[in-house]
């Protein structure tokens, strides 16, 4: 059977939310990654991740939210690129509350948001810290991305050729292009890739956001070296803390 | 070069819309469809009407919203069944509301939001009243279905076997099911289809939703006669009649 | 004793209310309805039908509403000309939800919501699912129009001189006007009762509203041939039938 | 020809504001005024002095809002006894705010909004602030009750039998009773008027609000002594004060 | 030890909660209050009265709100003068009902909400009416001010050489003045005290607010006659009336 | 003169700002910060490099906002600890969002809001970001904190006797005790400092928020080695960034 919750029918999913099985909410973004990979990177990523992950604890993948919070030029997004389409804080919020408060009331008790846009994050919790304040232990739900849990060694592994600039500047960069390789080769321009001179750090916000906070091409750290094989390592890892995790906290 | 949104780069996206392409929100649910039909039909038609209809003229097709708003009884719809899972009407308006802002910002004059859940249409035009306030005439907004544009002859070839319902009916049955075998085949299973004697209709709604409002199996009218022909005839008139609106309002 | 909340003390109203009298709340809209009709058709009929069932059922009419949601031009309303006064969603949601609140906590148990402005049932609708989600089976909530209960016969009995146009079209037509016509005749001006070519059904919303959307005088369709007679006709037979859904329910 | 708006065609409603008519919205309350007068003391006063003061200015009356804000203890209003039937402060601020908002779209420059329970004034005045951020000098708008324009030697002739209390207690007392008897006497119980000892005046608000906090009978200060006669002296005074208050700011 | 909640550590104030203390929150303003005294008036009085009280009655003080609800100008605000920095309705709801909600699930039974700044007065109570129709009898919540606990005797005390203009006048007048020279006199400016005629009271409110509303100097009565001794007798009187007020509510 | 805002009559303030002063609002917390450190901790360090930093570029410090967002276990917060009193997000954004409307209507051009509480961040770029999509280029907006700017070479100094174990655990640890004793020595206890062994980090969140996620004590790190002069060392090294920032930033 699927583990794709949209194409279950409700008897389905019904059937597998009685087993107590998993239920793993993708969250992603419309989003510019620069001039070589598509507009849905944190999608296809969230959507990647949790299907992978429900192969492997008999999981449940409901629908994606597509759209994520305002990405924002310090954590290497482009709110003024055309094509960035982004939601408001109160949006997400109401958004994310709703969906788990159905799938609370379904009588889904496991719930796992996986969110892989890093601006998500803050409201996606407050969803949730909502949600939960609402229904108290009727459900116990997980925000996590594929990013925190990955170990310090999987880091060197993947940057063996560059050197790894930080999380802030892997927007579009090396492990985001080798994920995309790995799980979507065919929305890889790799022809287009750019060598942008890695941006610097900005210890502050500035708002209204001007013109140059992010490279004119919407890339903060280069992509070179990115691959395949580097993507396919990180998702194993990922994959096996993912497991770690659920198979703690959802006993 | 594909004609979604999602799966072009924000470069790619820029130069669509440079060309005043229409672009396309296709608007779904999670909703319960009977034990023959998968939790996803109405984003399944949204997407899959968008993708058509963007071939025809040019278009680009934005990420679909994956949930709707509340499914009710007296559309057919089951909010008491698990899996459907429903946004409240302000979650709704919000959410349309951002993207259509958001895309008018990136310079989009023309939208189409073809919504394919009965149950959204009074809070998608109230999200596309609320921006056009906002932003005039920078943009043009059409919200359209499937069902609405079908011209009267159509159905009477579709109904060739059974008798037409009504639209009120129409959930999970005849055309419903017709399209998914021409769209979306894979996700059918025809030997579960039930032949529910129709429901009578409720000219009034009644809250708490009784547990019987909708029958036992979700679904309102047999589903009997379905066939991805009779599905190919809806999907090739409406094509039709939506390129046509689309001329005659986007020019 | 008056059947008008309003005009009862606390004290008369505690007395109907604890014998379980149906407490109806009636919706109307400031709304444009031609040449012939004054504002307030809607409230003007809201109220003129709740007072003849509240006399049928021993119920009680709770002071109306006087605001709807947004006139739409595909069901004849006129945002676009002056004396049209519309309501957000969100406002119209809020205020039907603190009114069905007080009552339900006052201790009324049976709401009858008639709501007589087609643009408000989404709205009003919502604003029910989300008072019965908080005070459960407090209190039964029905939502009815005086359209939607009558019988096909009827239809035909008020159209035999001009054919029925449907639903979309009687706006200040046949129907609406006959009604006034029996129920408030000081308030029509049969005298400038115009005889609009009918519109034609429009299968898609449109926005920001074009001028032209509804004909320059506000009438969809002929109002040719109404009666006081023909609104008697209407009124006797939809208070035949919400006194059986009364019955039904309500009990 | 009429000067309430609701009972107006939008064509004549058009020509007046065309005029610069000035235009009345009558805001009320549903609450309990004790054992002798109904629940809409508050809307009949508010729609009674709007139709005198339309008449003398040539104003226009719009459709009465016909619930209120919380009714309070200490302005002695009763949220404890049935029927009183309350709106929450985001709902009235959102309410006038629409109904405000389409007057002035609509072409009217002068408004005067007309609270006559003692509790909506924060909330009226909060949903004029924000509705003239929003259209700045496109209209004028003024807020005003029938109490606080009631000269002090008006006061003296009214209560030449009984003390003034002040006007935290003249809650179904004096004012409103001979008000009530001068403009719908047949709303009025005279045999079932009370003599409530004067509570004392509370210098805090309590909340949850305690059982006892208005005496039972829902009246703060007896009404004795109240007839027609004083209530048209106040009538007469009010109106005087407000016809030169919209000569003066509306010109 | 500390009778502010801030500088106690978690551990100091959980053990006066579970002794019943009473949480004094303070509610001031930043807003002008003419040449010769600060924006904080509001604030530094309601935490001085606060503390003061809480060294009476055991009690502990909360973190003050600095900012209050849009200053006015019939009750003596500047909402035109630089410096007045004010809330909308909705914030001031949210924020008081947030840090209640905390307090109470925290375990405080017994809370004293202690505003002074008059404009504040509708929104603060709508906000504990929120919170405790959520939560009931867990906590008692008082909303107190300054000046209506204050006897008439006192009134006529403090001003011994000029007469009383009533509250609405009093801002940055007599009253304030002296509170300030008694809690704060280094942040009085004697020398620059005006003296201004006394505005006339206007028994309307009108938006856009016109810029004579108040007169230049931001001050509605002369403060001349202010002094320390003054202000002391005032503090005096009000704690012991405050004090009883907390004896009797909170037993 | 004073560089606080809450301390200058309006008239001292407009010439400040007309001289194009920065105004810096500080944003605090009230939190758990362990058995050795008040509530106030994150108000206070606000505050205190609010003033700092005003009186070296000549800036004026607005009233801070004494409560923060919901204090989360992963970044050393104690939602469950007595004493946290956490606002929800679309409180934080709304609050943040009134005060900037409102300075900029006032005409401050250059406006520094300084969050000393980390999970604030979010929700006050939230209340910037649409404050600025109101504004535009009315005004300049940096949002900062303290921790952000400090120099990589500072962490070694500050930490040369115990390791840096990471922002995540920077709660009531080295440099909050030792900033706390460096600005307000009174409010430290250094005599109950615990030696909690540091928490690990749990790259995910869970919800409902489990007792144990924060140790008991509320610490998260060991506070040893705390010490005046190290806090003095961060203080000298932020001011001297956030002094650069604003000169690069506000010429």
């Amino acid at each position: 059977m699927t583990i794709r919750m949209s194409e279950m029918t409700w008897m389905e999913f019904n059937s597998k939310i009685k087993e107590g099985a998993v239920t793993i909410l993708p969250i992603g973004a419309c989003e510019q990654h620069g001039p070589h990979l598509p507009l849905n990177v944190d999608t296809v990523l969230a959507q990647g991740f949790a299907e992978r992950l429900a192969e492997r604890i008999g999981g449940v993948v409901a629908p994606a939210i597509n759209y994520g919070y305002r990405s924002k030029p310090l954590s290497g997004g482009g709110p003024l690129f055309p094509g960035t389409v982004d939601l408001s804080g109160e949006t997400l919020i109401r958004l994310t509350f709703d969906i788990l408060e159905e799938l609370i009331k379904d009588g889904v008790r496991n719930i796992l948001v996986l969110s892989c846009h890093f601006e998500n994050e803050a409201f996606v919790c407050e969803a949730v810290d909502l949600v939960t304040q609402k229904y108290g232990d009727r459900a116990k739900v997980l925000i996590a991305n594929w990013w925190d849990p990955i170990p310090e060694e999987i880091i060197s592994k993947v940057f063996d050729e560059v050197p790894f600039p930080g999380w802030a500047f892997e927007h579009a960069a090396v492990t985001e292009t080798s994920l995309m390789m790995a799980m979507a080769p065919e929305l890889v321009h790799e022809d287009r890739m750019v060598d942008t001179q890695g941006a610097t750090p900005c210890p502050y916000h500035i708002y209204p956001v001007p013109k140059g906070a992010v490279p004119d091409t919407g890339v903060l750290a280069p992509a070179r070296s990115s691959s395949a094989a580097r993507g396919q390592i990180i998702i194993d890892s990922v994959l096996i803390e993912l497991e770690k995790i659920c198979k703690k906290e959802f006993k």
